[in-house]
């Protein structure tokens, strides 16, 4: 019989304890993989792959029992040495190699991809046939990094406002945005489909909790191939209870903006250095109505206003540089939707029925946020179900709670991959995906 | 045009405002749902829910312009009075009644639960059937922000271990565990499955960022009607590298619970006292292995062994048992389990082949961990599928991750509903679970 306590403390270091926690000329070991060998004959550079970035080991011949022909790139190793500063090698400090110790080597030696390249020159196609592989190039890994601290921020952020994190189920038996973009699937023996968003619990929780957020995968069986959709993506989803108006909704992401973009700067340096980002100022986002800025940017621009329910793509961009050209801002909220374009539990502006309180957040030209207040009013809900000749069945959970009441509510959902594309300079949110699901799309 | 800045500052507090920012005497405003009145004739205690708990109004008749008869249970309001000390209300606070403003009415006054009782005294099945008006009792709800800190702690302490959060896609080509309980769908005319566990992304990733995690839904086809059976749960996985042993992988598990203790004291207080839970002592865990805590079991207890490979239910609960009296500990993990009856990828035991390097954990008697070592060399890997006659198909890209080098790794997954339902003393596993998914059951 054995105990455990707890985390054991290891003998290797990373990066980041290199240089806070040893001096130049200790002894220190580490682990890693090979990424690179470069050698020059007597003298050889191991670059180690480590979680924090790149290791510069230096070889030269004759030391210890060290065998650099025996050392494979993509091997994983545990390396001793001395500690030194070379202000050339990456962090400015590299290892004086003493010995080596093989974890584990590799069946092939030659990856099918370039992963030790700066830039890994090959097409979106191969990198997502090779996935595990392309996103050991640490530029490539350092953009899911970055969205790893957009969604550190969101939890964080909610939490620090009185939110509490809910989890929704993802098979139910009826979609909560309508349509025909659902994916079915027989659940033992009954027909299911997989959620498109957590619209119907997250406000069914917000009579339990007041403020609720989710992080989730949603699932849309759209057919578009284009390079901004997904039949798969990671909704960062709130809705909150006791507002004011649908401005409480934008104030609030604009706040959660504000937030990622200062964790990303103090937490995610390295990443930003990798990639040479620079964020975006949040200071203030300007916020527009839907018909009015379709009108400026057809002004400005000679754009052609072809639909007056929706914004297409390109008028999306448009509105993007005209938030940049006029307000200087990378971001800007797009307000009171067209009713006949949002789904049934959208409020409308009491003020001009046509158009609800809604909004989209635009970010560098494209749509990041959908969001807006609801109704929560269990008469009004049903009675814009049957004006739209919607039926009640399969929600009928979700309409009861309005009967036992209610607080004036809102919220909005955020596609994370979307939003990570922006921020990094991606043109497809592929790029930005994990593995992305799309019409041709389901493997790896 | 208008500019977003941020989160606005609201006239209203809450509770724990109330309690460190105003003073007794102090006129204060708030909002809420009206939990329960009760109308003694000349004066009447208006309870109000908030998300911090509930908050006592104090009516006396003709006090300002209020209409006691107007005001309604269910009714979502926003009250203004003076603040005052009373031992005896919810947190030692009370609000002499001034005004009241109704922000939304019920249709209904009478819920179909009565939710303003201590206890919810009904069945299980009408608490399920109810979802969102059972939760609004606030020892019903208490139970979630439990499991809200439990996942919380999870990701906290592991972004302190250097851990990457990913997100890895729930449809896909192929399930990880295999078997027959996968729910299968139709993937824009292809066959497709729901993700078992995140297994084979996690591993890929773990040659990408050395350390993941994932705290995600995963979906079980399972025709079990157990109490503790769900067709679609939140798993907390992590995997990670460079590992000397899976005992790594139990030592960062025990650092893990030790943490989410430590965070459910000191920030969920409030639920603890609610549910009037004591946190179980994590400053060790006993390990044993399978064979002997069988065994041992049969011994002290005089159970027979029927199934040498695998554990019974009761054979979990004796163990349990045998666990808190020996060795006075909650938690136990039980290593070393057989072969057959982990996954291909589970690693063997190099001293005895006929079990593996891995391990349960069980918290008062019933599993709520699987994890262990995973094999990282190609050879190794692909023979072990061959010898169970298993098919490569669909894990090409898994299976050619390991041929380009693969860290010595392990990792586990950690059934979030299971572990907050043994947290919190609960015996059903739909207790804990927001909207269960089982045999019969998929909506709300």
């Amino acid at each position: 019989m054995e105990y455990y306590t707890g985390v054991k403390q290891k003998g290797t270091l990373e990066i980041s304890e290199l240089l806070t926690q040893a001096k130049p000329g200790q002894k220190v070991k580490v682990n890693g993989a090979v990424h690179t060998i470069r050698d020059m004959g007597t003298v050889a550079f191991v670059i180690l792959r480590k979680r924090e970035g790149l290791l510069q080991g230096v070889y030269e011949e004759g030391t210890g029992d060290i065998r650099l022909k025996e050392l494979k790139e993509a091997a994983a190793i545990e390396l001793e040495g001395i500690l030194e500063e070379n202000e050339k090698a990456p962090h400015g400090i590299e290892l004086r190699m003493e010995k080596v110790r093989i974890l584990s080597e590799p069946t092939d030696e030659m990856p099918p991809l370039a992963v030790s390249k700066w830039k890994l020159n090959t097409s979106l196609e191969a990198k997502l046939n090779y996935r595990s592989i392309a996103l050991r190039n640490i530029r490539e890994r350092g953009k899911f990094r970055i969205q790893e601290g957009l969604v550190r921020a969101f939890r964080d952020f909610l939490y620090g406002q009185g939110f509490t994190e809910i989890h929704s189920p993802k098979i139910g038996a009826k979609g909560a945005e309508g349509g025909a973009n659902i994916f079915k699937l027989d659940y033992f023996h009954r027909p299911a489909v997989l959620a498109q968003s957590p619209q119907f619990y997250k406000q069914m929780m917000v009579g339990v909790f007041d403020r609720v957020f989710e992080t989730a995968p949603v699932f849309r069986a759209e057919k578009h191939n284009t390079k901004r959709h997904l039949n798969e993506y990671t909704s960062l989803d709130f809705e909150m209870g006791y507002i004011d108006g649908f401005e409480d909704i934008m104030a609030m992401e604009t706040g959660y903006l504000k937030y990622a973009m200062e964790i990303i700067e103090k937490d995610y340096g390295n990443e930003l250095r990798l990639l040479d980002l620079t964020l975006p100022n949040v200071t203030r986002i300007p916020a527009m109505k839907f018909s009015e800025m379709k009108e400026l940017i057809s002004e400005k621009y000679g754009h052609q206003i072809r639909n007056p329910f929706d914004l297409e793509p390109e008028e999306e961009m448009l509105i993007g540089r005209y938030a940049k050209e006029e307000w200087d801002s990378d971001f800007i909220f797009v307000t009171h939707y067209p009713s006949k374009k949002r789904p049934f539990y959208a409020m409308d502006d009491p003020e001009d029925t046509r158009y609800t309180l809604s909004f989209d957040l635009l970010f560098r030209g494209m749509e990041v946020t959908t969001g807006g207040q609801r109704i929560h009013d269990y008469r009004m809900l049903t009675e814009k179900l049957k004006a739209r000749g919607m039926s009640e069945e399969g929600m009928e959970q979700y309409l009861d709670t309005f009967r036992y009441g209610m607080p004036p509510h809102g919220g909005l959902g955020i596609g994370l991959e979307r939003l990570t594309m922006k921020l990094v300079g991606e043109d497809n949110v592929r790029e930005t995906t994990l593995f992305p699901r799309d019409l041709s799309r389901l493997k790896p």
